[in-house]
């Protein structure tokens, strides 16, 4: 699988711009650099070194005044040569480089090609790789935090320390199996299920941490539903308005129509906003009301308002509990104009867990929403700080790798013979080798690394 | 002028991309980069060098793995210390990276700060600062080429040498005035006025080739005008699909909707469509299309073209030509359909100056319609290797150079005493000063920078 030609793509976001940074990797990058080069003989200096100069194209045209830097593999981020040349941040200067670079040769980098050469060139293993590109994507503390965690390989630890214990349970079994005509038990039977159940504890804790891990990493979608004039579009400014200047800073955050982010301590929440959804015989208005419902099914909560100050009988709160279940997502009831509630409502309501009474207008019990919103969301088990499992890949390898160890340990229970155990054995191995790439294939490398970006 | 302070800016285009850099200059940019950093002493490194660590927040949070390049003033862009950051290219992270340097008591630099530094500290002059602009938004070939010129400092040269020949002349009318009691004449009238009208001619050549420098920088707006059905957007159709492919290579070249841009050996074309121009009720389409009239009025260049299938008379030819002569811009009369074209119409047509006939659809005439665009914007007197006027602040001052030096070739012939002339000299020295910055002002230097992108 490895790669020996040299590649080279534009790194940095897109021109104009003071400067873009092209990176090359392979063999070749440092002497394919030197033929267009006008400067000081590259190859002879030092690595980690930088040097200003021209490059020029095949027909002696200058093509830009540029910085070269050098790093000579294996102390490079692709263990291979690497040059990254900072030209001028003009999208037709960086075309022109980079076409005098491919007409000698080079080829353009697929998305994620370097990081992948990293990986296949042992700088780090598979889970890692996969932080860089979740470093890049990070929008909040917590998601960043999560994926500067696994890319310093904290997750890989765990990983590799589960696999480490499931591999000395594997040599038992199979010690007895190269007996096997001898009928021994190598390994004692009670002491090999509690070895399984402490690691299967082991995995249960990490799927478990999936529910937080992925919305830390993804977001909270969570849609605000009610009647019209329960006040929802009154609560999503009250919620976004204090926030919305620290959103704004950063660049690229997405918003649909139907669509606004709040950061609540770290966690990303997207607001779904049903306003949208009305009955509409406009042909383009349905095909958006479709997608709405979607994203709805995909939520993983609402916050259903309803106006306290029409809750005259049991009847009506009833009405509003049943529009609110039937989105089929966890759901919190938030009364809303609470300054109009009668005394009756109020003591009843108040007291319901999950349900919450406010005044979006007054700004009254919005920090106790915010609140509930983070808890509803963090069970109580799991905090940011701990190991969180945030790829969905990862997820998929652990819970096949509980499912085959669930087998050994029905095995054991039933005493069925060493071989079938080493067989169930060897699936969860393979299945945890997978996360951190011990066991890999082309197709799932290019499927991992297709994700990526260009230059990375 | 000088700055003291240290500045850190983004430099590279919008995140998310795979690596962003961040630039920092000024005294303190070692010291307060090490504050950050965890690795290496970054001021016992050598300038030009690259390292690996980790930058950590105030609270020992880790913001990122990063890359520090360091160049030790004056080796450097600013002739100040400068560091580099390579970054991961997520716009959380350089936010978080930015703001831990900020609170350090870095300042975010202002637009075309750095250049600015470098002109101010005397890396380049004014004229190359202000080209380091032009590269990175050069969108063709030719401009490329003439920014380039410039930022290597070609153009720099010749106002020097124009500059020279200046200082020289004044330096024999000055002496005159040392003397000015006495009554002699150090300096031969008909020498001096030579001398003048050489530089005037030099000045003439320069200023004349503003009008194809500026449509090489800008662009040349060509409107394609005419009746409905007369085949415009098949012309434009075919003008553009066997260019488009080369177009849309380049990123960012901007299209609105009645805009389009083609470009000819070098030259970029930007077509407005008058097919866009109808008279309308609808209120916003009005706000369009008063846009337009704008655009066309400070167009450069209309292509009128009229059905040849129509021309039945001299009356129809010359409706035609009334309405192409209506825009107030240098035209070029396209007559299409010419296999429709009757015989008399046709010898009486091809023969005009500044008339074609062609045909859109069978793609007849449309390279000499190329050619002919070409021709009408090169003058000439100008090819796009000569030395040419790009910047319009430099052809003002070259105009009142100009201005001045007509004015003392006047006084000469007029017998006007020294210190008369010396006042005109030292106006157009001053004038010709100010486009290299051996005279400038905090204005003009802020309404240059301005222009620039942040962090160049």
């Amino acid at each position: 699988m490895k790669h020996t030609d040299t590649i080279i793509a534009l790194a940095t976001g897109a021109a104009p711009a003071a400067i873009a940074v092209l990176r090359i990797s392979g063999a070749e990058a440092v002497a394919q650099t030197q033929k267009l080069w006008r400067g000081k003989i590259l190859k002879e200096q030092l690595s980690h070194t930088m040097h200003v100069g021209w490059l020029y194209d095949a027909d002696n045209e200058p093509l830009d005044e540029v910085v070269v830097g050098i790093f000579k593999g294996p102390k490079s981020f692709t263990k291979e040569d690497v040059v990254e040349i900072s030209c001028h941040g003009s999208p037709f200067v960086v075309q022109k480089i980079i076409r005098a670079f491919l007409k000698n040769g080079l080829r353009y980098a697929e998305a994620g090609e370097f990081t992948k050469r990293a990986f296949l060139n042992g700088r780090f293993d598979l889970a890692q790789a996969e932080a860089v590109a979740d470093v890049i994507a990070s929008e909040t503390e917590a998601a960043h935090k999560a994926a500067l965690y696994q890319m310093k390989g904290g997750f890989s630890q765990v990983i590799a320390q589960l696999r480490q214990d499931l591999i000395h349970f594997a040599s038992l079994i199979e010690l007895e199996l190269d007996f096997g005509e001898e009928d021994v038990e190598f390994a004692n039977r009670a002491d090999l299920k509690a070895s399984v159940n402490r690691i299967l504890a082991v995995l249960r804790t990490l799927v478990k941490s999936f529910a937080l891990g992925n919305v830390i990493k993804n977001g909270v979608t969570t849609v605000i539903a009610g009647k019209p004039n329960a006040g929802k579009s009154t609560l999503l400014n009250t919620l976004l308005n204090e926030e919305k200047a620290i959103v704004s800073e950063i660049a690229g955050t997405t918003r649909d129509t139907i669509e606004d982010t709040l950061i609540i301590e770290g966690l990303l929440f997207r607001f779904v906003d049903t306003a949208g959804l009305r009955q509409t015989d406009d042909a383009i208005e349905k095909i958006g009301v479709a997608r709405s419902y979607e994203k709805i099914k995909a939520a993983e909560l609402v916050i259903y308002l309803f106006d306290l100050s029409q809750i005259q009988t049991p009847a009506d709160y009833e009405q509003e509990l049943h529009a609110a279940q039937a989105f089929g997502i966890p759901f919190l009831m938030v009364g809303n104009k609470v300054e109009h509630c009668n005394d009756f409502v109020y003591s009843t309501l108040a007291s319901l867990p999950d349900h919450l009474l406010i005044s979006a207008k007054q700004q009254d019990g919005i920090e106790v929403l915010k609140t509930t919103l983070l808890e509803k969301v963090q069970s109580q088990n799991f905090k940011i700080n701990d190991t969180l499992l945030t790829n969905v890949r990862h997820y998929e390898s652990l819970v096949h790798t509980s499912v085959a160890l669930e087998r050994v340990l029905n095995g054991l229970e039933q005493g069925i013979t060493g071989d079938f155990l080493a067989m169930d054995i060897r699936h969860a191995l393979q299945a945890l080798g997978s996360i951190t790439g011990e066991i890999s294939s082309d197709d799932l490398l290019a499927n991992i690394f297709s994700k990526f970006c260009i230059g990375k």
